[in-house]
């Protein structure tokens, strides 16, 4: 018998059906869910829709972190519904304050060996401590709460081999970023990386957090740490040593693939706009001038991040010309810091220190000045993300922007000389958020709870399935690597409205095309379906599900692209919209908005599993097609959509 | 020679033309300028229009603490253009993070004898410590800026003897309340409180400045406490003893009212929905259910008022169905709280700890859910000021605050049993801004520095001379106490255009009449003057120009009120809009939208001081109207406004 990755290992514990074979469908079951309030209130809604009695994964945690800022009325009451959908189901409710959702469950409830979903694609960052942690859209999240499996491409599994240890000043961020230096954002499809070596051990729990958190950006699927003595104590530290398992590759395992990082010879790495892909070493950027430095986020807000920044700044003042933001991960990360020296030395190096949620990484508060570099610790720099049209952000680790902070120019933190002595860290205290996260209710006390549902939540839209000939239009010819950014906008102004796709929809494209939305559904009124035509990896990034039930209310029937990112393809086909593949280069650039496209039998294809499909463009030649799906993403999409799907039982479609 | 009250010694002081004879304007020289940002940029700009090489007045201080959640990137356009205007000018700038302006330059700048003019209502906080502080206009304060003097209708002094001590559960914001119970909104106009009596010496200078804040909600002047030793305790624990000065009323002083407080016979009071002067015993609405307890404010938010909800809450959770927020009032009152128990007490229980800005209290973040109750700390709860239409805010003591969000309805603290002992507070640390407040730059420097300004800072418009004869129709009917922010809307998105008056027009009266700015923009077009109608107490509340900028953008001349706040009334006549007061009981319930109005001799009488003036109503009766000026307001009209009468010369119109 062959000796299993830990990846493998890990899939295998929790297959219900389907073969380990990489690119094929694999059933699973979920040990774990964790959603968070942006993307909640539709996986919520639709959960509603599914007529279950009960969330039948314990834990599932529901943590509020994106949409706190409460510009408008409509934040407090998305938190009221979510919270009252809790009581209501059996969900953990953790509100704004407790901290991150990726840092919170980290400390709280994540274990080696078990399977997380998340609706959130940065769920990856419980691979930490050896899950197998993945993100999904809000339906299949929704699902999978109900009872049922969850089904995933079953991922190839790369090995990345640690040797050596980080020099000074270079960080799990540096790590991660030279990944994304050799990978770029496509670069990591369908795959899980494995980190193994023995530089693995010398890596903290929260610096592998890190690393997990934003695989993501590479397009994987997730990362995967041992679980070792490194997570047995940090499960201990958390008073959660009964959750720890020793969990490693066996000895001699095979891989899909082998990578190897001497950590000793890494240097600091920063990502340049617009494009966490577009990695180059920090001393390549640096003397760029910086108006805003910004640490925090899902993927470097731990106590060490913080307290290397402290350390950086220590008796000195943040540069004039450079705003400072400073966001802890957690409420136990906060009073970790506030019983130390680090806040305070924050505080009074001139840091603003904001409250511990995603905060300026969604855009939601902390938009810099249109042109102007705005430095970040985060993990995501996609144009407008920061809620500023023609942002330039950029992205590295917290000791880069530590002195980038001090000197208001982009700096390698080695031009500062030594590393400092970092401020002695108080134990981890885990009863601060003791209390804060509710329990689920007893199913009978559950059963009273009255859901609360304020205007702006609105039930999204339910697809049909198919229709056996499309004649439609190309509403929208877009490029390469789009996210779903651009699709449901974030900022706090874009994200108050996704409680309502309706409302979202209006958003859709705004950057690439402010008329996308409105010729969208001038031509959906005339009857006349819409076809999306994007370039590579499209939808990358943001699990968010609004990205495909906007242009589902947008009547969108197919995007044809070069190739989908995970997470999103998955959505637009529970959604049913189709997901077609442009077989042959150079058709994209071709495209061109209004064109007519006539594809004959597609229902059929879609029932049947014929891969071979042609567009006939008026005016134009043929564009052939390729329809890429699973044996159940057919059977949802023939069903039109995952709800009905679910809702109305496995049946084969009629 | 007879005895002066304290206030009359300052007036007396700084007095540099006019008799001090209430209603009377009296021109006084300034000592010191505090700025905030939102107010700041019309304030900033209109003294750039002045031509003026510096600013003439030391201290000057700009403080960011309103626009600064930054949902867009216009608000750190506008910091950026702030900061150069201060490098430019010679104006000292305290970025966003060091604390809300009141308690800052308490901190740092106030001082006993001092006159301090600031583009804010809550201005009047440094009476505290025996500084003379009143609120005023941008305007008005650029020309203050520019080295003249400022005018002051010259105020009626009101003695409030204070006697006994405090109960146990009763506060600073108990007495203010109390003082808000007997005076409502209006009754404090044209007067400064002046407290004296054996009860001052128990209440702490943070005590006093809560008083001071929130006396503006009265529609008083400002409010004036001794130079005394508790104030030379709090100067010496600001490492700023030299600036301490004995100064008290004269024994034996005379007032023009008097009124009393036994401090021992007050009980926790609270103001309901929707007017600080609506204010009842908080047991006659205990019970209350509540969603949002807001803790934080210029009001109260000082160490003590927060050690006191962490004192109420010590050992237990807010209650589950609240959302409790606590905001610092300065980086000094944080660093403080975290260096002591305070900071881990208030987080562990649960509450959002913001960071130290005006935030919620302009209804920037924290807008609360339609109609459900939210009990803050804070001293305005005008209609939709939280942020949310139809809001339902109640103001009251930390005390109190802590009680309901312990209970999770209105709660009168005593309910609660004895008064927990408060953590031991550590030493205050005044270092702590020291550097992160940017000092002048020398003048050479200052003359080589570049003015950045965003496209979304636009200058104000500058009005015209009035007309000699007013043919206009009548735009909006209004009713009793309609404040500034039903005219420049808080809350994130409203505030973020107050830099650009076109677009903060289309807010004007949006609650009142949502299509009030259409109407006038549309009947300006056709060269039609409008004219609003209001009841009593017209513009209420903040300081904020845009209140005047905005009608003078919509084509507005004249508004015809019941009575004027006192700000708002200088506002309107510096931006060229003639304050006519309805001289008949009946005749603003009579006018409706569309009347036409004929003024004749209008201009003449702003030159000759003609009181009486008549309305000829097209369909109607005759409207009889005061034109209530100064000598120099009929000046400063006559001239088309402020801004041309000061640039252009003190020359009298042609």
């Amino acid at each position: 018998m062959v000796a299993e990755n830990l990846t493998r290992t890990l899939l295998a514990r929790h297959r219900r059906e389907g073969a380990l074979e990489p690119g094929e469908d694999v059933t699973l079951a979920v040990d774990q869910v964790l959603i968070e309030d942006a993307t909640g209130s539709m996986t919520c809604m639709q959960f509603e829709a599914l007529d279950a009695e009960r969330v039948m994964v314990d834990p599932t945690v529901l943590y509020v972190d994106h949409n706190v800022l409460q510009i408008d009325e409509r934040n407090m009451a998305e938190h009221h519904y979510l919270r009252s959908f809790c009581r209501r189901y059996g969900v953990r409710y953790s509100p704004a304050g407790n901290g991150i959702s990726h840092y919170v469950h980290l400390e709280r409830f994540a274990r080696p060996g078990g399977l997380l979903v998340g609706a959130d694609s940065h769920s990856t960052t419980a691979g930490a401590v050896g899950m197998l942690a993945v993100g999904a859209g809000g339906l299949e999240v929704a699902v999978a709460m109900a009872g049922r499996e969850f089904d995933l491409a079953c991922p190839r599994v790369v090995r990345v081999e640690l040797t050596g240890a980080l020099a000074e000043w270079v960080e799990a961020k540096d790590v991660i970023l030279e990944l994304l230096r050799r990978h770029g954002v496509r670069g990591g499809a369908g795959a899980v990386f494995e980190f193994t070596g023995e530089g693995v051990a010398g890596l903290s729990v929260t610096q592998r957090a890190t690393i997990c958190n934003m695989i993501t950006e590479t397009g994987a699927t997730g990362a995967v740490f041992p679980g070792d003595e490194r997570v047995r104590e940090w499960l201990g530290a958390q008073r959660r040593e009964q959750d720890w398992t020793a969990l490693t590759a066996e000895c001699g395992a095979t891989y899909d693939a082998e990578e190897h990082i001497d950590l000793a010879r890494l240097e600091p790495l920063i990502a340049v706009p617009q494009s966490p892909g577009d990695v180059v070493p920090v001393r390549e950027v640096s003397g760029t001038p910086v108006v805003q430095v910004c640490v925090g986020s899902s993927v470097n807000s731990s106590y060490e991040d913080l307290a290397t920044v402290a350390a950086v700044l220590a008796g000195r003042t943040v540069h004039p010309d450079v705003a400072l933001t400073v966001t802890p991960g957690s409420r136990q990360i906060l009073d970790t810091i506030v019983r130390g020296e680090v806040y305070r030395g924050l505080a009074t190096a001139g840091a603003r220190m904001l409250e511990p949620v995603c905060g300026p990484c969604i855009g939601i508060g902390q938009a810099p000045t249109r042109g102007q570099a705005s430095v970040r610790t985060f993990n995501r720099n996609f144009p407008g993300r920061s809620g500023t049209a023609e942002d330039r952000v950029y992205l590295c680790s917290p000791s880069t922007a530590a002195a980038t902070a001090l000197t208001g120019r982009i700096t390698d933190p080695r031009d500062l000389g030594a590393f400092p002595t970092l401020p002695a860290a108080p134990d981890t205290d885990p009863t601060v958020v003791e209390g804060l996260i509710a329990e689920p209710l007893p199913a009978e006390e559950a059963r009273r709870v009255e859901i609360v549902r304020g205007p702006s939540l609105v039930p999204p839209p339910v697809p049909e399935p198919p229709p056996a000939e499309l004649d439609g239009r190309v509403v929208i010819v877009v490029g390469d690597d789009v996210s779903t950014g651009d699709m449901a906008p974030d900022g706090a102004i874009g994200m108050s409205v996704w409680s309502d796709v309706e409302a979202c929809a209006g958003y859709m494209f705004r950057r690439l095309d402010p008329r996308f939305p409105d010729r969208a559904r001038e031509w959906a009124a005339r009857g006349i379906p819409g076809i999306i035509v994007g370039g590579h990896n499209y939808g990358q990034g943001s699990s968010r599900e609004q990205a495909a039930l906007a242009p589902l209310h947008l009547g969108i029937r197919v995007v044809a692209a070069a190739s989908f990112a995970r997470i999103h393809r998955r959505n637009l086909i529970v959604q049913g919209i189709v997901p077609l593949v442009l077989a042959r280069d150079g058709d994209r650039e071709r495209a061109s908005v209004g064109d007519r496209w006539r594809i004959e039998g597609l229902a059929d294809a879609v029932r049947s599993g014929v891969e071979e499909l042609t567009a006939e463009v008026e005016r134009g030649e043929p564009i052939p097609l390729r329809l890429l799906l699973s044996h159940e993403e057919r059977n949802v999409l023939a069903a039109g959509g995952l709800l009905r799907r679910a809702r109305d039982g496995d049946r084969p479609p009629p």
